[in-house]
């Protein structure tokens, strides 16, 4: 498989303009809200039963992201590390997934809150959080075990592609 | 954006090799061993420090699931649900993720277990599991609440591509 053509089924609408200042991550986007809207009709059928769910995964395409380099300096540390080490969004297949808040279902358009992602993001799926298969437990977490976890890391323009 | 593309940058091997007996799911999966190899020298530079990492994600391309509908009974359950409430490989953009633990790394070679992906699936992004960004308290999780969790469910050829 040399190629793989994906078409959005979506978008997602935030507050958030540009990198520089979006919470890095949806624990630190805690109070942003957002909305997703999804591009066909008929969607509208495979959205069935999804509010129950107080948590979904959004798969989505980093749209305003730089060439990914292999090695970075992630937002969260002063060093750098490989990027796969790393959740930042220039990579080779620019997708971000973030696990947001599901607060109402209108039609084809998701309200949503915790949104870390830029304002008019491409989404490409969408999942129910579950964490019988999304949670487990785990002793070490590389680079991050080293870092202080503060809760104010916004983006900066560092993976953007420059226009 | 009407269509966006990717290139996988690497493939996984694992016991699996058809949908049918395949573990749902890695919670499900613990015991099976496989392997993620990356298909560009290039790459390595970007797995440093990823070892430190107890598990990883893996985003994949389910490279034999069906076409996408839009009520689907997943395998979990036996009532009808949106597609986008289940975990379902059939999808509109058929991506997966899992979050396997991270055995090894030899050269481009990542050796994992708890595998639940099909032989051959392209692999389109790895990015570390990090507990303070993908594990949420949740109270409803939909439809699955109401279903046992039992752990032998296993995939069958019902969202598979017919060849």
């Amino acid at each position: 498989m040399t190629t793989i053509t994906l078409k959005p089924i979506g978008q997602i609408n935030t507050p958030h303009q540009q990198a520089s200042g979006t919470p890095v991550q949806p624990c630190r986007a805690v109070g942003y809200t957002g909305t997703l809207t999804l591009n066909d009709p008929a969607f509208a059928e495979g959205l069935v039963d999804l509010d129950g769910f107080d948590r979904i995964w959004v798969i989505y395409y980093f749209d305003r992201a730089a060439d990914a380099k292999m090695t970075v300096v992630p937002y969260r540390d002063d060093k750098p590390h490989g990027l796969f080490a790393t959740r930042a969004p220039a990579r080779p297949n620019p997708i971000g997934m973030s696990c947001v808040k599901l607060e109402k279902i209108d039609g084809l358009t998701l309200h949503l809150s915790d949104v870390d992602m830029l304002d008019g993001t491409p989404v490409l799926d969408i999942k129910p959080y579950v964490p019988t298969y999304d949670n487990y437990p785990v002793t070490h977490c590389g680079w991050t075990d080293d870092v202080p976890n503060r809760d104010d890391i916004v983006a900066d323009s560092r993976f953007e592609k420059q226009t």
